[in-house]
């Protein structure tokens, strides 16, 4: 096995243009694919930015060259040292003519997917060699995308005055009060893994007044469906003096400019994922929870008001409003204790969900700042006020009137990426049961 | 209680200057402190940037207006529209002539702790009024301080093309084969919380390259030290073609960059936290393991070769290295088993800290690539491969050769703001064994 040495890359893939015609060059990365054709050899070269040819004419190759491009297979790592020619014989019109190679490691023979992308493997097949299955180009797409879209959110955040923190993961008793929490033995105690930031984003309202966190949270719900995850990653504001109109404004810009720039600085990744998505216009939709019943009803979906909207509705609905929507004025018996009945009729409330189609991208609403009303709701929903004496506290200390929301980042790379399984748009999943370190 | 309604506000307090004098202004924020002088009630009226009088003439005021501030609080959430006039009798050369106020939320009148910082409360009392605690100015400026120090990495990093990734928290075993690992109940299996990204990372570098991942992280020990948190908050990065040396270098430039950033930028909150500090020349100093064990011994710290370094010795040579140093060259065997020992020498492996005075900041090193050599490794240090399989078959796949560290984000915060205790660092401690909420 060979060293990089002193060698110094000078090139990603994608970088290597008709531009650098007789230029000597040094890329490293991957043998995607050999071809020997008797007297020549072609290497597809792989790194994260793409794929170029190398191209060994056998008799007049240094013997050196020749040699240890006997031995090169599939994913074996490589450096190579060569010049930049122009050709019409490849796609990109360019091909390396090498110098020298290094191998820097090797591969097993028996690959178990085909990374040149041509036999496409079930999501089953490739969560099993997961690392593997990371290196085919369309893999690469939906997480250039994710991270694109994610750093669009910070940075229009950070301009906005947000600050990013970082709650804790290990908490002591439930958020929402509903979904079923991963208990973690925390020394001689029983803990929980928190499955939102929420009671205390609430709490940072009272002192940093607009912040964000983006990190990982658990739902222990076993996944049957294409859209979830037992661990996931959420992108949560909060902000101080601000209401569910207020935080819906935010948010619909937030979500034009990620779609902006991902459009703009993503062509490639879409291209390779063949989708295409228009940037929405603003403002979005906003149909109240009323109408969409309605709307359901002459489509022959008739669900009772005051209930949850079944998946399946969803479904008939993304086919009315194919775009984002909202749906605002929530019964409030649907939505969590925290969420504020509305002054006026408190049998419905200030929450809202940011729909894409089908796909329930982001929830919010406006809170509750009053200790007594919230006292009160934890009752009505079953919950021991005792058991958020902690949170409960600080509604003793000031708290602003505040709203937010939480955006499910697979599921907005899902949207952007125009993936279909939830599971092609985390590294890792960690819904599969079976777990893998 | 009043509500917003359609009241926007126009400024946030620190914004308020003489050159809005005669100006109608409407602020949000708090009651810091009510101080009355019979025919004259000041108002000092906080939010997350600062503090303004408010001046109520009881006299000339409107009535209504002088009823509603008889009610004022300590941590009342008030609105304030008033007109903005020049004054030589308070430090920032203004007050606020109120029109209207409007009392938002209440609060209770024996506050644990004396949010105007008159009166300091220790650590361990702050924490258990921590919504609170993070009102004062002094805590706020810590974590705009965390906030830029972190925003200052991700730019740096973006710009040099690293891919921002989110790797599971819920893990089947080790990572790093010593540390303690909690316990998570995963469905019907046991799984642990994740110490470290390591494994992930590393096989990431088959395919997107060049990455970094920043999030919570977990260590099942007692904290004993004023430096440790059982959950703490961890800025990874890892990387393809690249040894200890590529990484240190990126490394001492992350940290000038966040140091610049900082200093520029939070002139402001360096200055409430009476803390300065310089930044720092590039290269940092390097010395090797053995020169550091050298120097202990001249100054009456004797370590036999291949031992830790404890915390003791390191206090002393902070002294001796009052600034940013890395420590090289460290034997193989106090390193954890994926940190390549030396080709030449393997006594002594290619792992690095980054210390600031008696503080470890950062932890890397290049990594082993050959499968072989890992699995001959893990043995030695009596760990079972078998227990590492999902991630040793990645090293079938074409592993590059790679390196790459992690930065505790509290211990740099501390290092940055001065800060002596690491629980002042992060939001809501999780070490302290009681867990809140």
């Amino acid at each position: 096995m060979d060293f990089i040495g002193n060698w110094t890359r000078t090139h990603d893939i994608n970088k290597v243009s008709q531009d650098l015609d007789s230029q000597q060059v040094v890329l490293f990365g991957w043998v995607q694919d050999v071809r020997d054709l008797g007297g020549i050899r072609f290497i597809i070269m792989q790194d994260r930015t793409g794929t170029i040819q190398i191209t060994i004419l056998k008799k007049r190759v240094d013997p050196e060259v020749l040699q240890k491009s006997d031995l090169l297979q599939k994913r074996f790592s490589i450096a190579v040292m060569g010049t930049v020619k122009k050709t019409n014989m490849t796609p990109r019109g360019i091909e390396i003519i090498p110098t020298q190679i290094k191998l820097l490691n090797i591969a097993i023979e028996q690959l178990p997917i085909d990374i040149t992308g041509k036999t496409p493997a079930n999501i089953e097949t490739r969560l099993d060699a997961r690392a593997l299955d990371l290196t085919a180009e369309s893999t690469i797409a939906v997480f250039k995308i994710q991270h694109t879209a994610l750093q669009a959110i910070r940075s229009f955040l950070f301009e906005k005055g947000y600050l990013e923190v970082h709650t804790p993961r290990i908490i002591a008793s439930a958020t929402e009060g509903g979904a079923e929490l991963f208990g973690v033995k925390y020394f001689d105690q029983t803990a929980y893994l928190a499955q939102s930031p929420q009671l205390y984003k609430e709490q940072l309202t009272m002192s940093l007044e607009k912040i964000f966190e983006v990190g990982p949270f658990f739902r222990a719900e076993e996944s049957h469906t294409r859209r979830h995850l037992s661990e996931f990653t959420s992108v949560d504001i909060e902000q101080a003096f601000a209401n569910a109109d207020d935080v819906m404004a935010l948010l619909e810009q937030v979500i034009h400019h990620v779609c902006v720039t991902v459009k703009e600085t993503c062509s490639n990744e879409l291209h390779v994922l063949k989708y295409k998505f228009e940037v929405p216009e603003l403002p979005f939709k906003r149909l109240t929870y009323t109408e969409v019943l309605e709307s359901l009803k002459e489509h022959g979906v008739d669900i009772p008001w005051g209930e949850d909207i079944p998946t399946e509705a969803f479904r008939e609905l993304g086919k009315l409003y194919p775009f984002f929507y909202f749906v605002t004025d929530w019964p409030s018996k649907a939505k969590t204790f925290y969420i504020k009945p509305r002054r006026e009729n408190p049998e419905v409330c200030e929450g809202f969900d940011l729909m894409w189609r089908y796909i329930e991208l982001v929830s919010g609403g406006t809170r509750i700042e009053h200790k007594e009303q919230l006292v009160c709701r934890m009752r009505e929903k079953g919950l021991n006020p005792e058991s958020f004496k902690y949170h409960l506290q600080a509604f003793d200390w000031g708290m602003p009137p505040h709203a937010g929301w939480a955006i499910g980042l697979e599921r907005l790379t899902m949207v952007l990426s125009g993936r279909k399984n939830i599971r092609e748009t985390t590294l890792y999943p960690r819904d599969r049961i079976r777990l893998t370190p």
